[in-house]
């Protein structure tokens, strides 16, 4: 397997039929390579919700091949699924905005979670939860990271923007924060509970989970009712919203905050994104070229 | 205690500031008759989400008075609170509307469930499943009745109008009709699974739950994210959709079905409906007037 979904890099070779890209184009792959192109989904550019839908790595293609992902010095994809980078945006900053990125922006699009003004919940603070805050601040929303512990506090606040932070393990200000909130971004992938976040939602307040807890959450029933609420999922977005959301980032000046690694540095890697020691995402620099100059 | 709170009559009296209404006017009051009038729910036409909304009965109004209900020759309300019923309809079918009519039209607007041609699942058959039968029918949906046995079967298509009933007890159905549906209203207030109804969901499907079980329901989120698919909550609707609703309903020839009872039977009824042995609402004919005339 060749793992490997937020890809940044140089077009090196185009085939006859490609009118899209050309060579030293600077252009990026997300999370899938190819879908069926002919399903009500794919003709509302929702690829990612294809039945058919090709990942990028470690999938059987629709050709029989298996794909490989981003830990190689080259990739072979369909126009389509392929995105330019904005000139702006770094390469290594624009990376995770492949998946982590248009995972966030797209239900903040689909579920109206956009309106200037608004307030914003972010339910963990990693690399979907430090782009949201961003993607937030960028449409106008104030923005609370809520947050088990205040460890992140200050980072929350200080540098990646927020307005406020609400430790969800303080009772008294959980209580405090009840009906306050619009919107609310749940990243978290454990098994955990959704009532205190659904209080701290306004009437016609939304919640949007994009995590994958292995076991059902309990959903109390009442506050949906009684405050009109909503809890929905959302899974990355297809590929005009992912060229969208970049141009939008390009536009804001928003990039992920990424620690940089040579290949050789991955173990290592591996072990501290285990212990969750990283501010937000390991990015590789696999052709050695960014530490010579901006790709 | 004086109960009532889907309740239809004529104007008997208007106080002096009372444009809206005239003497024998035929008016109706759902399940409220107060709220502050003040508050961002109320300035939005959205009384029913106002923290000081005040039941129709057994309520404490704002100065202070006990709220009594419809099982009564009179009740005075404040005209905001009084919607006119439109002439076309029959008084007794009417009234089911105030409640379990708007109960169910509020949230197929709100979440956007009325688009020609989508497929509407309506689990449960009782006052509110039967009254979204003929508004999902209405707005041109393909509707769908889910029960847990088959005994309402005929009853749902031949008399309600319903395009197909499936029994959510047979799984072989119930997987044939996996990916199926658009929309799901669910009117159950036992505690009950959600997993077979979101499995009935297309991507980007909606359920919405209108029943208030006492315990959290278990809700697995791998549909949530996969499929862009939402679980809300909906609780009545404000008076000027209720009378929008009202309005919809005689245009389309809509009508509750009831039962019509005099006031000395409502101990039998109540004893039939503990044993949900009504088709669908039980209607008191307070004044003796149904019998005589139309009302």
């Amino acid at each position: 397997m060749v793992p490997g979904h937020e890809i940044v890099g140089l077009v090196t070779k185009t085939g006859s039929n490609v009118m899209k890209f050309k060579v030293d184009d600077r252009v990026g792959v997300g999370v899938m390579v190819n879908s069926c192109k002919s399903c009500e989904y794919c003709h509302q550019d929702l690829e990612n919700y294809c039945p058919q839908m090709i990942f990028t790595y470690n999938a059987l293609n629709h050709d029989g091949t298996k794909t490989y992902g981003g830990y190689s010095n080259t990739i072979v994809v369909d126009q389509h699924f392929v995105v330019r980078i904005p000139d702006s945006m770094p390469s290594d900053g624009c990376a995770p905005l492949l998946c982590a990125g248009i995972t966030v922006y797209s239900p903040m699009k689909y579920y109206g979670m956009t309106e200037p003004g608004k307030h914003l919940g972010i339910v963990g603070l990693g690399g979907l939860g430090h782009v949201a805050v961003k993607i937030g601040k960028a449409f106008g929303l104030k923005v609370t990271v809520i947050s088990s512990s205040s460890r992140k506090e200050r980072e929350a606040l200080d540098r990646l923007g927020a307005d406020s932070f609400l430790v969800s393990n303080d009772p008294a200000k959980m209580k405090a924060a009840f009906g306050t909130m619009d919107y609310i971004i749940d990243t978290v992938s454990a098994v955990h509970a959704l009532a205190p976040y659904l209080s701290l939602l306004k009437t016609n307040g939304k919640l949007v989970t994009l995590g994958l807890p292995e076991k059902p959450l309990e959903l109390p029933i009442f506050p949906l009712v009684l405050g009109r609420k909503l809890v929905g999922g959302s899974d990355v977005g297809g590929m005009k919203e992912t060229q969208e959301m970049l141009d939008f980032c390009a536009k804001h000046n928003i990039a992920a905050d990424v620690e940089v690694i040579q290949m050789d540095q991955i173990n290592t890697a591996m072990e501290r994104l285990a212990k969750s020691d990283v501010r937000y995402r390991f990015v590789i620099d696999v052709a050695n070229s960014l530490s010579q100059s901006q790709l």
